[in-house]
Parts: structure tokens; sequence; C-alpha cells
């Protein structure tokens, strides 16, 4: 698979490289961030985390603003951090310009209507095509787990309860855990998926964990949400997982954080927890 | 004094504020950030490190991505983080958006020359009155460190070799250690202080660390500096400082960091070195 490495920093005594390839499945060209720790290299391949960025992001942001390098190097874990959205000037955005539609708005789902389809194909981006080239390309185990900020812990969660068995855990961070229940998941659904509601299901962490009724073979779950988070009641709904947690009988820690907001300050103050969370689930701490 | 904080967040158990005031050194609104550990109260008041940016650099960028909060919360120690330049419509700036001079590129100096002059007095707002009001409103100790990245590398030995009583350590990253040697430097200061050399030697470090026949009483100093940094041979100049260091005597430790750069990265990398050497001259270790 053809990629080229635009940057290759030294950072925590490991490496982190910025990488941009042709996206045969978004129909563009892609960057994504790959830390890899110390422990890395072809004799010693390690586990990864793949996170997932929140509205408005890039591949960048989690690299320079969350301070997860530090604790991945001490833990051996490799971070890969895709961008949000197809991108390109042919890529179609919100006419409005608006953040919650269109470029860094991809709610890693699978676009049907126009004019997204052509290149929002978010979910097998991230779940088919980028893992195929992590894998072949970077010192990389199999063992996976995964996490997300706010539409990025909507689509951690997703694609973990999608597919239980690539995950070794999953966790997030103000996740958007309803979709189909607040304004931003029911504008970017109807947009890119269409009025029948029922296409939108596949994507909304509520509806898939309220469909588990043998909870063994799912990743075990962490959630750190702020209780000072502006989005908290309007758009992150966090309490209507309660219910379907409850019923599934889910192995989770939903972690409310007094006095925390939505911000990078947030994941920064209990990133660590996170990453000690996988990397116990990952054997890294055996 | 009065100021108006402008936001107000929780980070690692402190609290991270941006804080705006109407400064008379400088005749324009400035903004600052402080991030207060979770040991600081009125009742307890903590050491304090300064942090001085580099060029493009606001009061944010540290606070955003150096890391430091996380270890800052663990000793007790505040951080204070202004702004590179004087703000606002009516601050002269480079007629051709040049980065190395005017906004953001304020060089910790106080400016003689015109168009400068009125607003870009950075040295007294620095060393006299953001202290001032930072001593006067905040939780803090007379105990004080410094430190800075880049142009702010140089503004941090420069004050501390000016007012060495008033710091208990001094260190930098990749700082510029003999402006009136580079093109960055010999740049600005013939700008902001005129053709008069011998006017630029206070703003020197190399300069000011020969001047040094005794070094006790002196703030112990301590350097990182990446050998992959693209600024190293032209601007950086970090071997310049070694014979007037050999010659004062000085109490210093410089460490070269093999493949690092000048990155937000290399600081975060050692920024937890730099605040554990300023904690232990702080008395937070005892």
């Amino acid at each position: 698979m053809s990629y080229e490495v635009i940057s290759d920093l030294l950072a925590m005594g490991g490496r982190y490289l910025r990488i941009r390839h042709t996206s045969s499945t978004l129909r563009c060209d892609m960057v994504f961030g790959v830390f890899l720790p110390p422990q890395a290299s072809d004799d010693h391949p390690v586990p990864v985390l793949y996170w997932l960025s929140g509205l408005t992001c890039t591949d960048e942001n989690f690299m320079q603003k969350a301070g997860a390098m530090r604790m991945a190097a001490k833990l051996g874990l490799a971070l890969v951090v895709p961008d949000t959205s197809p991108r390109g000037e042919d890529v179609a955005d919100a006419l409005d310009g608006a953040y919650d539609l269109g470029l860094g708005a991809g709610f890693y789902l699978n676009a049907t209507e126009a004019p997204w389809q052509m290149h929002y194909q978010m979910f097998d981006y991230i779940t088919e095509e980028l893992p195929e080239l992590v894998k072949a390309e970077l010192p990389v185990t199999d063992s996976w787990s995964i996490s997300g900020h706010s539409m990025g812990g909507h689509g951690a969660m997703m694609i973990a309860l999608r597919y239980p068995q690539r995950f070794k855990s999953v966790s997030a961070f103000s996740p958007i855990v309803n979709p189909m229940a607040c304004p931003w998941g029911r504008k970017a659904f109807s947009h890119y998926l269409g009025d029948d509601e029922s296409t939108w299901q596949r994507y909304d962490s509520c509806y898939l964990m309220a469909q588990i009724t043998d909870p063994s073979g799912y990743p075990p779950l962490l959630i750190d949400q702020g209780d000072a988070d502006n989005f908290l009641l309007q758009q992150l709904l966090t309490e209507n997982l309660d219910a379907p947690l409850d019923s599934a009988g889910y192995s989770a820690e939903v972690r409310m954080q007094p006095g925390y907001d939505h911000s990078y300050f947030f994941i920064a103050s209990f990133i660590d927890d996170h990453l000690h969370f996988h990397a116990e689930h990952l054997g890294l701490l055996d």
C-alpha cells in the first residue's frame, strides 16, 4: 500500500509520524497521525489505541493537546489518530459553513445521500482501509483498543459495539451516546443518511447497546464525562446510556467528573487513566 | 489592580485561568494565562514558574501543548504565562507581516526606536507590572523561577541574569543565547533599539554571562537543546554560551538532546525534568 510520511518527529523517546495516503474508500488523500512508543520495532510490535476526534478536529489536535504521548511511551502503546472527515477541494461541505456537518464532521458513518455519499464513507475507512494500512506498514500487533472524544466518543463506542471482537477495550470522553436523540446527531444523520430513521440505528450507541442480550465477548467500557460540559444536557445525553447498559448487563464504568468541561484540558486531565485502562486489557501491564 | 478573568477551567484538579488587564506599561490590553495547582489557596500560597514563549506564540500555546499542568499540579507549582508582545489594532507591527518582528515577537526588551517604543516595553511589563499584578491578586508566594522556549528562552535567561535575586532557578528550551550574533536577534534589536549595539548588550545572555565575576547569588541554570533543531546553528548558537559559562564559573547544565527538534513535542518531552528542577530549587521537594 502506498503512503508518504510527511513528518517524523522524535517525542517522548518515540516517534510521531504524520502519514498521507490516497484513500480508495474516501476517494481523496487523507492524513493520519501515529505515535510509536520507544519500544516499537519490527521485532517488537506493540498494541494500538485508535483515537477518534471530535467535531472540527483534524489528525493533529489530539496529538498536540491531549498530553497522551508521555504515558503511551511509558506503557509501550502505539496511538493511531485519523482525521474526522474526508478532505479536499472536491469534497462536499456544509453550504453555510456549519461546523457540525461536512468537513470535520464525518460522524464515522457511511453516507447514502447526495452529495455526501461520494466521499463520506468514514465507517468503512476507519474499520477497513485504515487498519489494513496500519497493520501492513507499522510495527503493531493485532491487539487494538479504541477511544475518542465527543463525536469521536460516539465513533469509538459505536464501532466497538459493531465489531466487539476487534477491540480489547473501548473508552470515551464526553461521547455523543445517543445521536438519534440530539440535535448534532439528527442533523448529521438526516443529511448523510436520509429521512428513514431505521437506517440511523446502526450508528447509535444507545440503540446498539439495547440490542445486546449476551454481553460476553464485548469489550469493557470506560466513559469520563464532565458535569460542567456545556453540551451535556442537549447533545451528549450521557444518562440515556444508563438503561441500555443495565439491560445489557454491560461491563462499563461511567464517571461523572465534577467541574470539568468539554475541552482538551478535560481530556488531558484523565487521559492517563484511559491509557492505563486500555493497557490493562491489552496485556501491557501483565 | 483591575483585571478580568476571561476563562476559568478545571484542569488536572487545578484551575486554568486566562486573565485580561489593561497594561499601563504597554498601553494596551493584555491577556496572560495562569495555572493554579490544586494545592493553591489564600491560606496556602504556592511558588510560581514564569514561562516565556517563543516567536508567534500567545499566552495559550504553552498551556495547550506543553503538557506541563499535570506535573505542576502534582508538585504544587503555579504557572504564569504572559503573551509575547503588546497587542491591539494600534500596536505597530512588521510592515511585511514578518513573524520575527512586531506582534508575537517582542523579544522581552524595552524598545527605544519609533514606531516601537510606544508599546513594545515587554521587559518592564514582564519584570515589573505583571509580577505586581500576580503577587497582588493570586495565591502565590515570593518564590519564583523562570523558564521559556526559543525567544522566550532568551527572555528567561536574560531576565534571570539581570535580576538574579528574584529567581530561585532558571531554565530554557532551545534558547536564543546570543541574540546580538544571530539574524533573529540582530533584526529585532536593530529595529527596536537602533544601530548603537552597545544598547543591545543588556539583552544578550552571552554578554551578560561574560560580565559575571562572582556567580554566587545567581540562580542555577538548566538548558535543553535538540540537536536536530533546524534553528540551532544559525539562530540559537548554543555553543556561544560555553565560554561565558566557563569564565563565570556558572552553575549550569546544558543538555544536547539527540534527535529532537524545535517543536512543542520537544518541550513536552522534557518539561517534567524542568518542573522538577525548579521544584527542587523552590523548596517544593523538601
